[in-house]
């Protein structure tokens, strides 16, 4: 496979027809999304489909930048997909990677923005506002690499020991390989991440394995590479010169796409931490 | 010609080598960058090259993005070239045409926030503050038709009409075939501008017909057409679907591209029209 | 008076209880809110209160930073009072002042990037898309005159002349002299406006004098003049130093005040311009 | 005393004349600045002056907002005071408090992106770009408890044990109690800091007693409290109404103060940790 995509939907799209042993894969509709669910079972599958032993679920929608951030049917969606994923209990301290002055990797940080976090509000004053039943959540967009000399995973992992949550978020842009699916795709997965993996710049695993917890990845695609789409349509021999490598595809309105995608996925996961406290809710108390 | 270019030495390149009658093509090195001069001196020219009578000028500069806004071996070179397109006095309005808020579309408005207003600044006043000899200098920059429900064309009209300059400077955007080009090329013209020509949103014509006075474009290419790309390569029958339509090709750092283009149109700018103000003074100024 | 206001029910308080000829002052609660209308009458009511004559409708709504702009009560109350200062037809150009880089000055543009462009939709596509009967709307942010060189005055003369609207709305920050109704009283006048008035910056006036056609004036105060709160303390004697008259008084969340004020501020304008389209519906269309 | 500032200066200048046992305060001219070093030595000084044992330097510069991030007289007597207080090697952490959305809580995140991170950069790397014998530099700006569910000083506690640094540096915006001295002095010290004492929100301390490891304080005053102002002008007695606790005086350009002192901040940071590479060569690599 010499293309780059992080949607392990593609992924399996790229495979013969007849499922492999170790990848089972079930399709169903779920509030006007088309829902994909991939379950790599076993090693085979894993070394199949180049990516860890889990579950991956993608939810399809149709014109992602239509839907508002307070588009109920949607949000339940996302919310409900996620919390599969998610422990019941526990503080939740959600991640988002990418440098918010790249737009195309903004996805992270923006989304954090829109993510309650209140791990610090006390049982009683939570009561005295009329917050019931928060859960615990923390939020934190560390940087990258280049702007901040620690690699993501270390400032994550020293978060983590701090406040011992039951689980970890991270939220990053992905790429995909088909033009059709920027901004428009939700790829969730419980096998963590391993960030800019799909953009190039792989960096060190954020995961059970390096974190001690569970570590559930959200992310939509915002770019095709541009080697992939020329040796998608060219083939994998031809020639591309060392200038292009760094090309990306998107579409021209890239920023509103970014900022859309990420007040869902923020949205999303307020839903999925606090499904008590309304969308309105949330947006006043951020 | 099935390709979107907004670069008169694109479209040159793609004609066959014998210099068809009405266009005059001159190259040189200038302070480190390549320098292509098109001058279309006939209809003839004009149609076969597909844009006005007028004299079009390309500055290639080796990884632009190395070069900071104050280097002035560059700025030195692009005011020069700046002005020989401008008449030698009065009043210029320099405008920044496209839509801050898309990233590769944002490369007027960001370069006018780096020029120096100096119209309302009295000869007493510019004299006690040492800033004698300031040419005068107004800028602005209209928004998109979308968001102000006014053609970009109109509002300049409107303005030049009350300030009386004696030429107007559009900056903007523009979109190139060849990916080596995007953020280390710099077009110059005397013939004015239809914004959005390039990116497939035809506007308004902007120029000495339009507005009285002369209009010089000044623009930086920052985005392939992702059908530019696509039919460049498989030829021009491609079938191409809607969605990839709107589809464009970036570097990944665009935001970074865009930041350090507009810096130097900026400043090239002011080169121009304040040749006795150094960057560093413009710089404390803005 | 020696303190600085662009309020005018706040120059009323400061005059004698007896109401003087030529001032009216109606008081009334709307939807929540405390409303007072102040109308100057004749040239002696004008002289008393140092404002022209002409109506000057104050709503205060207690706590306006709990209200988003979504918040139906609050955005018919304020869309019922600017209904009746404007005309019922035709193009309405919106223009928002100051500089959208100083926070406190930021209202106007940030505002404007609140308010649906209308004016470009035909009758034929907007049915198409299920927008009949859309009021057309023209918006625009001219700037500063220390970064365009171009007094907003002459830029709006400049395009009120190209698209010849029936009325012209200006949204401009205040300056009041309370620290309590900072951020949480609108200020609507058929009088137009002296940009900077408030703020010390006197620019060239905006009326129908100086346009040709009715100017309302929309706005917020977001700040107190340190001068003004010192001298209300102290006493107009109190001497102060020059290196602390270009302080302001701010809430310490001035850039939260100002963001919730500017979607009130454009949500009204929505609301009185387009009163058949939900804010739900133009936040999609932004 | 009843008022807030975060200056020892200021608070220095409040106490009668005759120097307290355990207080020494020494004052000097270096590069156009006036410096005041204050060295608190025992008990008895730091009860009377109501903060840590340790060293106050501040530098007063007539005029901050007139001098670029480049002038290297300042940038030159800044990163010499700072050196002083830094150990000579290993690693630096230097984290940016406060608020990036509210302006004048801004310094630190605005700082911390003028600051060069380095501690990813392997020897063999940096020799061959010609960045022999860089300092170590990692960067982080942890957002403020509201946004992130989590104490700054948990999450820098974290870092640091990831990462095991000689020192941090810590950049928060301060309060001071007069208007001339805001945006124009810039405070260091050897005992770390209180986040968000000045302004009334205090959060988990900062210090070498805290993390293990040396913490280097470095702030520049930004606001005035109005009620230390109000209370200043009419004495301690004076009762404030509620609403006006929140409130804050800041010059009106305040978000070019920020911007000009964050650059500064940011600056010096890099001369001390980097004293080979030009400020220049630093805006390149940024």
């Amino acid at each position: 496979m010499d293309f780059r995509t992080d949607l392990a939907i593609e992924i399996r799209e790229s495979l013969p027809q007849k499922t492999p042993d170790g990848i089972k894969t079930a399709t169903f509709q779920k509030n006007g999304a088309k829902v994909t669910k991939i379950k790599i079972t076993n090693q085979n599958g894993a070394e199949v489909i180049g990516k860890p032993i889990g579950t991956y679920i993608t939810a399809e929608i149709p014109n992602l930048t239509k839907y508002s951030c307070t588009d109920d049917e949607i949000l339940s969606m996302l919310g409900e997909l996620l919390s599969e994923l998610l422990p019941k209990d526990g503080t939740v301290l959600t991640v988002g990677l990418g440098n918010e002055n790249i737009t195309p990797d903004a996805l992270g940080p923006l989304s954090c923005s829109m993510i309650l976090a209140t791990r610090h509000i006390s049982g009683e004053l939570a009561k005295s506002v009329g917050l019931d039943g928060l859960r615990p959540s923390a939020v934190q967009s560390p940087g990258v690499l280049g702007q901040t000399g620690v690699e993501s995973a270390e400032i994550i992992k020293g978060i983590v020991k701090q406040i011992n949550p039951s689980a970890v978020i991270v939220i990053d842009a992905l790429a995909a390989r088909k033009l059709s699916r920027l901004g428009c795709t939700v790829q969730m997965s419980d096998t963590g991440i391993i960030p800019g993996s799909g953009v190039g710049n792989s960096r060190a695993e954020i995961s059970k394995k390096t974190l001690g917890v569970p570590v559930i990845s959200i992310g939509v695609p915002t770019v095709v590479d541009a080697k992939t789409l020329i040796h998608g349509i060219m083939g994998e021999d031809t020639p591309l010169k060392e200038e292009n490598q760094n090309m990306i595809i998107t579409p021209r309105e890239i920023d509103l796409v970014i900022d859309r995608a990420a007040r869902l996925v923020g949205m999303a996961v307020n839903r999925a931490l606090q499904p008590h406290i309304s969308t309105e809710e949330i947006l006043m108390l951020l």
